[in-house]
């Protein structure tokens, strides 16, 4: 057993002492003592409505059912997606009140019937894509978008959680705002125990979804040309992807200027504050990559900054990977002219990686040193702090923030 | 020496007497006698401005200049892209007078300095995107769109056609619609000369376009569900392609019923006329193929129908390969979100093919009978009834109307 695991544990019991649920054995990391089949009643972040703070409150979470386990989350991190759907939300995108939450890790508390590939005590990250396995989509290796597990189920239809007996929703498969989650085991990485779980959650999303872009959805090759727009955790993800890859020039596009010198740390080559140019930006990096790059990535969530990053790409080669979620009606200002110059656009969603057969691999990278994480940490708080934890996400000043449940 | 090159070079002597330029020798095919090097005087129909009927009259055409290759063309078809730049082009797209026709076929008269893969008596198809071979598209395996000889630069600066001492424009590097045409050599593929070149002219545009995308752009496996939108020369040959790789289910779309038959006939293996269903196409199309075909194809060039043929893909896993050219300034009415369902949209120019090196192996695939030709010929006339060809492909009556020079 782990440094790292004994820690958890012991934030268990110190953070959350009412459920002193797990205990050690001699094999595996942690077993169920008294829950397991039990309703949990633990601390979660309640969102009673879009555009509201949310409020830590008990909750009570239901043993698994068949097919699903329940994990004791023991960090999260929080996400700009978590943003876009509780503060900048509506009801048309997300049933509340509901526990979000998508970027965490934690040990397994018990699992349901059926439940064979994970067991108590396993490490996992709980995944907003899941995968059957059984899918035509799983089943390819052209998409990790299984067609069970998909983030646009983002409910069950009876939820797991419920407060004052009232349904709580869940989110993105994962609800990771919870000291005690339930999701499908479709929907749960088995990791290397080994990994600290406070860097591991990382995986859960930004992490996963920046490396994943730059090396399974547009698998860059060396010597290639990079742009990133926007320098959050998931544009500088996408960094690390493509210094891992050995892009030649990663030009980095951000408005606050305070991103660039964590960005230069990461391996961003050039930095371009669009508000220094009177060019478009398009043009200030077409010049500066000889006639645009190979690739592109959009991870604003900026629509008008899609349409920039596509003609920042190289005719006929450039391909541009969206990633950033832009929920307003605005469409791409695309010209059918535009797709004959022959540059190519496609999203991605978790990196295009496969939660339960890849993601263990990149987390097997973070353990070679391979893939940095501890610099997109730039804050750490306990979990009764979340709102602050948005605060610094909302103000800019922070790439992550680590919550310790 | 084949009949057809024969038969091709009575044709010259029948109807154009007065250059009496072609004869026969024991090697290649033919040689030139007297003309290498001099000024032509030969018909061609002149496109004296936009949305004009063309007007057969002499030309002069100069020599090759060097790198450039002279073409005595002995048939060529009309696309569909000849009507866009033509009848519903203005002076913004193209140049005039200018000379149309880029779907042809013909026998090389005379090589300028500096050509050595080609050489008189050649059997070629002029190519409206060559392949320099040297360029960054040229060397990589992901487009066929050279840098250097691209469709764009569908104009050089001092034409080689004049008439009555007036310059006339060249069109997409090719212009068929001449008895003689002057290309870069960067523009030409040699074919074998057995191909009769009555047939080989439809793989100028049409029939390359068509296969190539299913071929290349696509890579359409065998199984996989295909929708194609608009059933002329170029739908046909996507359908064409489709039943060579194999494809389970071929749906065909065309607001025209007269074109069923020979689709029919040409392995579509189910027509829908828009105007039978009440419902959009795209949930048509998703009910026939269980969730959405694999691969859509667009061979109308009707961006709204675009955007059908992007829905009628089966998410996560669906590709639309744009074909049809729309000129009108309507955009695509795409979301970002569209395209986090994972489904993707690639246009294709000359099917994906590069000239040089991969089109004679898809004439090989038609001397082999693998690619059907015959079938979408559905009409011969003489050049001097160019006019009658464009209206049959405007009454819709017309597959492809080869022209004989
Ligand atoms: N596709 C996926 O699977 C996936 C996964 C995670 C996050 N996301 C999305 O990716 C995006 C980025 O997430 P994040 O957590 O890194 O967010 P973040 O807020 O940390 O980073 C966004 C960055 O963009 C910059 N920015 C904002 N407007 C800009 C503009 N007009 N020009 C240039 N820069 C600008 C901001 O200064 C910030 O540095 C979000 O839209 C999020 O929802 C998508
Ligand atoms: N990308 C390329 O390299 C390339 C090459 C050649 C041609 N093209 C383009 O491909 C398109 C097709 O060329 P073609 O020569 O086969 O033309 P065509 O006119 O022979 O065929 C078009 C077909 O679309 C049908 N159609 C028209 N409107 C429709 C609608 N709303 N719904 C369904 N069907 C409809 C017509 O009835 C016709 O059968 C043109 O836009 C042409 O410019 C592109
Ligand atoms: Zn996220
Ligand atoms: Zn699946
Ligand atoms: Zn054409
Ligand atoms: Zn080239």
């Amino acid at each position: 057993m782990g440094k790292m695991c004994e820690e958890s544990v012991n934030h268990v019991n110190q953070m959350f002492p009412k459920v002193d649920t797990l205990s050690f054995n001699g094999e595996g990391c942690v077993v169920p003592l008294k829950t397991a089949g039990k309703v949990i009643t633990c601390r979660a972040a309640i969102a009673w409505g879009p555009k509201q703070p949310l409020v830590i409150e008990e909750v009570q979470v239901d043993p698994p059912q068949a097919m699903e386990v329940r994990i004791k989350i023991t960090h999260t991190s929080l996400c700009q997606s978590d943003v876009t759907f509780s503060i900048h939300g509506d009801e048309s995108l997300q049933a509340f009140p509901c526990i979000f939450g998508h970027e965490g890790a934690g040990i397994v508390e018990s699992v349901g019937e059926g439940v064979t590939d994970i067991k108590e005590g396993d490490h996992v990250i709980p995944l907003f894509i899941g995968e059957c396995g059984d899918c035509a989509c799983c089943k390819s290796n052209k998409t990790n978008l299984c067609e069970k597990f998909n983030i646009v189920r983002n409910d069950v239809k009876e939820p797991r959680f419920s407060i004052r007996g009232k349904a709580v929703h869940h989110f993105m498969n994962t609800s990771t705002f919870s000291e005690f989650t339930v999701v499908d085991s479709k929907c749960v990485a088995k990791i290397n125990p080994e990994t600290p779980l406070d860097k591991a959650c990382l995986f859960g999303c930004g992490i996963t979804t920046g490396v994943g872009a730059a090396l399974y959805t547009a698998d860059i090759e060396p010597g290639s040309t990079v742009a990133i727009f926007g320098l959050g955790t998931v544009g500088l993800a996408v960094a690390e992807g493509a210094r891992i890859r050995g892009a030649s020039k990663i030009i980095g596009v951000d408005t606050n200027p305070n991103k660039f010198i964590k960005a230069k740390a990461l391996g961003v080559t050039e930095c371009i504050n669009p508000k220094d140019h009177e060019k478009p930006i398009q043009e200030v990096i077409t010049e500066k990559s000889e006639g645009g790059v190979d690739y592109s990535f959009e991870c604003i969530g900026n629509t008008d900054v899609l349409y920039q990053a596509f003609l920042a790409t190289r005719p006929a080669l450039g391909l541009t990977v969206l990633l950033g979620v832009d929920i307003s009606p605005r469409k791409i200002s695309l010209h059918p002219i535009d797709l004959f110059s022959g540059r190519r656009i496609v999203a991605t969603t978790f990196g295009g990686v496969k939660g339960k057969t890849q993601l263990p691999y990149l987390v097997e990278m973070f353990m070679n040193k391979e893939i940095r994480v501890e610099e997109f940490i730039t804050h750490e708080l306990p979990f009764s702090e979340i709102n602050r934890a948005f605060e610094l996400l909302l103000e800019g000043s922070c790439l992550r923030c680590v919550l310790h449940l």
